[in-house]
């Protein structure tokens, strides 16, 4: 009943705080020194291919609570997700795009729910500038991406979704 | 009555997405093809350093709504920062740090709300994972950062607060 953690990235740190004394985690880092360190610190950690089936199936993922998927490459992420999803198909699996424009293709790999840290500081720092308060309209967005809804979305027409501008990817 | 956006990076889209139609904003960045793409869209563009006390003069800080900053650099970040408190003592400017660690330097620098996206999307990919609706806990954590209590936090001991852990900076 943990949640797994697949790699480390800018938002590791904010999740694992997040989580403490309210879940126990195990991070699957490919990097040596993080992982001595997150060890260090007393967090389990397990030094694999995050995206490997070997690591998944090592770190328990069929019995996991839940996996969030959070590197800094959205390419990363998506492979990771892929890997989760085809062990577990019934896990729950959250993942941070990097780039906004890849939130539909984490989504389509298998993640439940995907967020944007780019939208949600954008939104907040324009509400703040305009004298919003920020958290209404920051719930119906995030209810506006719900996985069935989006599910819905993204049977109409995939072309026109995998086509949108990659911008400065 | 305009919101200046000083500078360019990930967040200036979702910013730009928040302020359509309910602001009218000006952009302030030295990047010359990103301007003219700008302009192209029917966006108000100042080519112009973005930290400059000319480039905030022309931008009419001094009667401006509210200063946004968010380029994906936090020291370029600080000296807009303070560049524009000093030409508006007034104004409300609200900041992202890149970084976490660099949330007080800038509220320091005179920012009056700084905001972490990575530990915004941490609060939510945790929240997710974990089952909680994550508004809640994140409206705590805003209200806990409002400027007048960071500015009582901050009062207590300087030196402790710019000796923390600078990170992977
Ligand atoms: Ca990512
Ligand atoms: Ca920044």
């Amino acid at each position: 009943n943990h949640v797994l953690i697949l790699g480390h990235g800018e938002l590791t740190e904010p999740i694992l705080e997040e989580l403490e004394d309210r879940a126990s985690v195990l991070i699957i880092t490919p990097d040596t020194e993080r992982a001595q360190r997150l060890t260090e610190r007393g967090f389990d950690v397990l030094t694999a291919d995050p995206s490997g089936e070997e690591s998944l199936e090592r770190a328990r993922v069929e019995t996991a609570r839940a996996v969030i998927v959070a590197t800094n490459n959205d390419a990363e992420d998506a492979l990771a997700i892929l890997t989760a999803r085809q062990l577990n198909p019934d896990i729950h699996i959250v993942a941070a795009a990097t780039h906004r424009e890849n939130e539909n293709k984490l989504r389509r790999a298998g993640a439940n729910t995907v967020i944007s840290p780019a939208a949600l500081g954008g939104h907040f720092l324009a509400e703040s500038a305009i004298g919003g308060r920020g958290l209404e309209g920051l719930e119906t967005k995030l209810l506006d991406e719900e996985p069935e809804k989006v599910m819905e979305q993204t049977g109409v027409d995939p072309d026109e979704e995998f086509g949108e501008d990659a911008g400065d990817d």
